[in-house]
């Protein structure tokens, strides 16, 4: 079966699912989407890319883009990080600050929101502008040169970051933060305000299928630093939901409260979902659902 | 024996200790103190004070300014505090965030620092310039016209606030804040950093032995509001030390990390000690100390 | 008012509350209270005890034991008793198991159930038979030789009694039970289950009034060791509302979950009430509610 | 490279680490083994299995166990375990009670002691003789006949079992508990007891290589059934330390602090290792660096 039938029967699988789950309501900007769009990508190693769907539509790309900002600051350099952020799941509700305190301001991974915070302060502290870096990163690679921050939602996202800032300067207390609080909070929310599309995403997420190697053939990652990201994909990507994601799609995938998923199968081909309801661990329903149909009709699983 | 002269002789009793424990030292103002002084006040319900030591010399307040806010808000209304206060002791380190998550915002008690960040939230939407009606007050109680803010060390616990600000927008992120955290935080620390000698502080404290009932005869707390705070301080005034306090001393009483310690003898008199050597709790080694021979040769104790 | 007419009012006071809260009911054998009964007796110094309502009628002393068994163990030696047991407030649930954790198997106070397990250990290792000890010491105070174990209620606890084995078992696993785990239990078990009219109670810990003298004159407790208890049970006696029943009823207490709370007013007087309705806290409705009139109509609040 | 070939190279790679780490100390048995000896066994889909080092010397298997246990419940039934034992990584130190409090006696994956307890309650429940039905399995499939349960290692870690026994009467007090504890415990005991070399090892878990396919050709587990148990090693099956181990080794295991590990290849072997010398997160130092050769260079990871 080729892959545009595989993504044809997909969207007819997972139909009766639209629409299920809850939509993120925290901010207006993301509670207004209707929540029964639905669209897939996958883009192979030849950096071919085939969608189904609403694929082309663009949404909040939030926590996965904790994916890419991690990716940039291993390619600077992954000596300093690994010494301010820890690299085992988490096992707790992804905002939780107890953990934090009983680790000393040392985040346990780069995908929970404190981890992702030291990894955004790690890069303005390598390049400057950080959210600059990830746009001209994630253009490149996916080839739309109108990606972009979607500035209501940023400032959106702003208003509510109190839970953000309490585990920034919480860090800071610690000594685990070199920026301005408020610098890093900036970039941090601006990143996660970029949108994308199921199209864009499975483009710029594909050095990750191909062993760190760009689409111009440049070298992001070495494959040992791939590996590395992949396999903290697998372990912390999904909230508190990474045990049964490993199990029920059996590959490396990173979700967003936007509804996307990103989802890596290493040496072949990246996938991006996405569907805006959610479950109550906060992984997009028709869109696990819509990766759990594609391991299981490709056999691309690596359990 | 007179009062006076069990002064003296306390100064005697505890001048060996003078110099012990070790002075808090997160902030440069602090740090430099001639860890050798020591005070002592007594004030009783007639308005009389005496003294011994380094009774007038003034010193940082720190978290005993934290008594005198909560009186003020409870003088005010004792509603709305009760809503967003707990009243029990917190049984943790005095900063800690986790008991803060587990009760979804709503800090422990008023000593805790969490809790005097509430507490002086609702001070300032009672009235605005929360530390203009604290200093109102103390120099009114005092009859000390010329108490103020060290605005030094306000300016540099101002630099060293991480980890209040992390508390701060904490319960922020759980509603239970209801002006900006930065002003909350700036009248927090200008309220720490008054400055009193342990004769401004004895007579500013007098109203808690005196059921509520202020110098001038006005009533500032009901007798039951009076009791209230009495029964906070004995559990929650001396950080994880309360326990240990209530039985050596007997008495209830709040300390700060500038060394000094305001304590009650209901009905009778006010006490204020300083010496600003802390112990591992930190609580002044040598305040408690003469706080301990104090109740134990006048018999005041409340046990 | 002469007491006795004190306490005829105080039933009338209450009156409307009997059988407010709820009948512990996690064995048969308290389940089946009928929960309107109440009663109060007050002795005083000189030996005196006057009571009304149910006060001779006999109910379970439960964690109120925890009050003698720590006497007696101080009485024997109270060195090594603080190595292994803390005296500060837990501001937890009275069964959390988070801070002995934290605090690696060192129970907070001897009032929870964690740490009453070591006193109960201790006074097993002084003594051997810690029930029998209890039992002779509670019969010599009371003048009531026909106090018991209710050996029903015993056994039905035992069958509840997972969460204190593992209790026990995390202790002994920090080195912190010098005895047998099974004999711990058998012997905290049976110390809970004593039965107790408020009569009885009253005499029994009016030693703690005493300033640790023994109805026959004899020392049990020096006074700094009853100052000690005194302060204890304000700070850690009624679960998560010490710093409440500080405050409404303003004397040291220590309460079950038979529904009996004995509260000291040092230097005068002890008393016990007894109402089998509990609060969401673990309190009597009915005993603390009567207590708090006691103190205000007697004025014996020591703050 | 021929995979004896491959091994053999191993042996020699990891030669300068024989030795290191520490020997699980807790119990006597495990204490005086030699911590020099290292071995390695690789058993493929068509039953042939190559060693090399000490690969045929018995050890004692210890955690390892927890995966035979798991794989004969889900053979059994797997609806009824998920509703008593999670499936997500835990972040915590691997006998931590809090988790366990905070979920109310669900464990979070079947790897933590407390899950493996309750995954051996289960097969107790299901065939009675919960390390009988292990040793028939683990007996079959190595084809070793001589498998037994080292009895001094059983019986010393009995007398140190206290956490362990925590464990498990907390899970009961939440009614997680189905069978006696004192029976569950002994059977848990004897299980971690199980002597195996690598050979036996890497036999018995071919069936997760081979989609849940016996030796004999009969299915233990279906292929969603061993994906799943494969997804569990990966994310939970070598302590504090899976996130570490998916990308150094990128492949599933599970380790003992007998200083064994196994590991998966899921589709093409399994590969068993031991050298008694653990990290500071209980997994063997030795053996975790063959894995991370044996990968490296037959390029098997599944990242």
């Amino acid at each position: 079966m080729e892959l545009d039938e595989v993504l044809g029967r997909i969207v007819d699988e997972v139909a009766p699912l639209r629409g299920a789950g809850e939509v993120a309501d925290y901010i207006p900007a993301l509670a207004r989407i209707d929540p029964g769009q639905f669209g897939i990508a996958v883009a192979d190693l030849g950096g071919r890319v085939v969608g189904a769907g609403d694929w082309q539509v663009p949404f909040s790309a939030q926590s996965i883009s904790k994916v890419f900002t991690l990716a940039l600051v291993l390619a600077g350099s992954d000596e300093s990080l690994w010494r301010r952020v820890g690299r085992e799941p988490s096992g707790n509700a992804f905002n939780s600050l107890v953990q934090l305190e009983h680790e000393r301001g040392i985040p346990r991974n780069p995908f929970i929101n404190a981890g992702a915070l030291a990894v955004t302060d790690e890069l303005i502290s390598q390049v400057g502008d950080a959210t600059g870096e990830l746009l001209d990163f994630l253009r490149a690679e996916s080839g739309n040169p109108d990606l972009r921050v979607d500035e209501e939602v940023a400032a959106s996202e702003a208003t509510h970051a109190h839970r953000n800032l309490a585990v920034t300067h919480f860090m800071a207390s610690y000594g685990n933060m070199h920026n301005p609080v408020a610098t890093v909070l900036d970039q941090y929310v601006r990143q996660c305000s970029i949108e994308v599309s199921c199209r864009d995403l499975a483009l710029a997420g594909l050095f990750l299928a191909a062993h760190g190697v760009r689409r111009d053939g440049s070298e992001l990652l070495t494959s040992r630093q791939a590996k590395r990201v992949n396999a903290i994909m697998l372990t912390c990507g999904t909230y508190d939901a990474a045990g049964d994601f490993a199990y029920r799609v059996g590959i490396p995938g990173k979700s967003g409260v936007g509804g996307g998923v990103l989802a890596i199968v290493p040496g072949r081909c990246s996938i991006a979902v996405w569907s805006p309801g959610l479950d109550a661990r906060g992984n997009s329903v028709t869109g696990v659902a819509a990766l759990d149909h594609f391991t299981n009709m490709t056999g691309w699983s690596i359990f």
